[in-house]
């Protein structure tokens, strides 16, 4: 549904190469919602990974998601959209909850840190309980499988793993030494029908032998391609932060995901959350030739899988 | 910018009417985002009355708020936004905040009431002061004059009156008691260089005689049209509240705004902040023709006045 890293692209207040040649249409390239995926096994009931700020939108634009004909007893009230799985508390993984405040139930899964964020430390998201029958909380393990599940419709079994430590920024040192570190980022294995397995990891610090391993038996990758280069906020912005500071390895490099993952023969590769400052945006340029002649694919909106 | 109420229009999770219609191409009307205004005198500083959870979009949908130009320093990053003015902390006129969030400067205008809402119960906003001269927050009386004021540019006088005492549902009974409730909604005159004056209110419990006297001198009315029917919502979704107890006082019916605001000769009346459930949206219906038949405009996304 959205495939661009938080912000969007462009982005309100930027005028890199990339969000000028797109906002004044001399881009080879396309606009791009922030990163949002649904899943579903049987139409019945369907899965958001994750809860972009540009959800409203996303879900207007995806007709699979819009409710369904009416019958008596849901005053013309109702959504496929069964449940959300949260894979961290960043801004744009959890502000579109906010847009699906409208007293229906459906529930959340999280971490036990990341539900306590949320619920304890931001009373916007009260909205999601303002009823005793609307938004239910599951939390769940790190490290663990578990049944991805709504009230009606075939459930779609996860298993999910940590692939980092650090809470998002906006939350307070106090706050984060009573969480779970390793429940702060995780990433999703979710399994199809036919046992194909599709791996959703818009997040990913960084990349070791195991979480290789784990890769290779998956058949999609929808991977974190937020910046090409680790210093590449800080050349656009004038300040900030590397990308490995922000938790997200650099594609290009001789440490970068490009290289770390080129042995990977099983699965399809594409890069999801790409900043807006990233090179790749540009289907004309050197770096987009590059990853493409390496086998991945550049997720634009709207896209879909079958597994 | 944006026109509709609270979850814009069409809803994600309704199928009423309004919502079947707009989504089958059968409705003689238009899709409308959450209401969103944005008022200049200069052009050069642009100030935002509230920030609706559809920002991000309604911002690349008007060009005069993109960055401009680059010149040296600002290493690309840069908006002609100099500030935001909260009239309350409605999820509605607040989530917006969110999306202006990349470490740019501005400034916010709000009553002490608001800022605690949003500063001390809710971590997220957080993200708007990650360094030092990042946004600003400057508290307003709720019945006072100050001058709306960026950075750079013109600034724009403005006056707020209090419309009700209500903190949104999210906001606990404790902090509640701990606010003033004066300062829960306000309603915003703000002056043209001509000396020209917009009323923007976009949620009102109820006109008394001040209110009249004081919309009386004004030339625009930006004026609550969130529903028509005091049982509106509950007819539609089979539960909820009334639209006064929800603190809009319904278009329609011997104490509805139609009536008591039929006396204003002076301003340009438009209804903004329509509920999806709202008939006025269907421009073929008898709603819409007795609204314009009264002299009164229905507001639509990307509309502009000069004042």
């Amino acid at each position: 549904m959205g495939s661009a890293a938080g912000g969007g692209f462009p982005q309100w207040n930027c005028n890199c190469r990339n969000c000028k040649s797109s906002r004044d249409g001399t881009l080879t390239g396309k606009p791009r919602t922030q990163t949002q995926v649904a899943i579903c096994k049987d139409d019945c009931a369907w899965f958001l990974l994750n809860a972009s700020p540009d959800l409203r939108m996303q879900i207007e634009a995806t007709p699979v998601l819009h409710p369904r004909v009416l019958h008596p007893g849901n005053h013309g009230r109702n959504s496929p959209i069964g449940a959300v799985l949260l894979t961290s508390a960043d801004i744009d993984q959890i502000a579109g909850l906010l847009s699906l405040r409208e007293l229906q139930p459906f529930r959340v899964y999280c971490t036990s840190s990341i539900r306590r964020i949320l619920q304890e430390d931001n009373s916007v998201f009260a909205m999601l309980n303002r009823v005793p029958d609307q938004v239910s909380w599951t939390e769940i393990n790190c490290d663990g499988s578990f049944c991805l599940q709504a009230e009606r419709g075939a459930g779609i079994n996860c298993s999910v793993l940590s692939l980092g430590n650090h809470f998002p920024v906006y939350v307070s040192r106090d706050r984060s030494a009573a969480l779970k570190p390793e429940e702060a980022l995780l990433g999703v294995i979710a399994e199809s029908s036919s046992g194909k397995q599709l791996a959703y990891m818009p997040a990913v610090p960084a990349v070791d032998e195991p979480l290789l391993r784990r890769l290779q038996e998956t058949d999609l990758l929808l991977f974190d391609g937020t910046f090409w280069s680790d210093d590449e906020l800080i050349r656009e912005q004038g300040r900030g932060s590397t990308a490995r500071e922000m938790g997200h390895i650099p594609i290009s490099g001789a440490v970068g995901s490009l290289r770390l993952l080129a042995g990977l023969r099983r699965p399809r590769k594409v890069f999801v959350h790409v900043n807006n400052t990233n090179p790749l945006l540009d289907e004309s340029g050197p770096e987009y030739r590059e990853v493409r002649a390496a086998g991945w694919e550049i997720a634009e909106d709207g896209w879909s899988f079958d597994l």
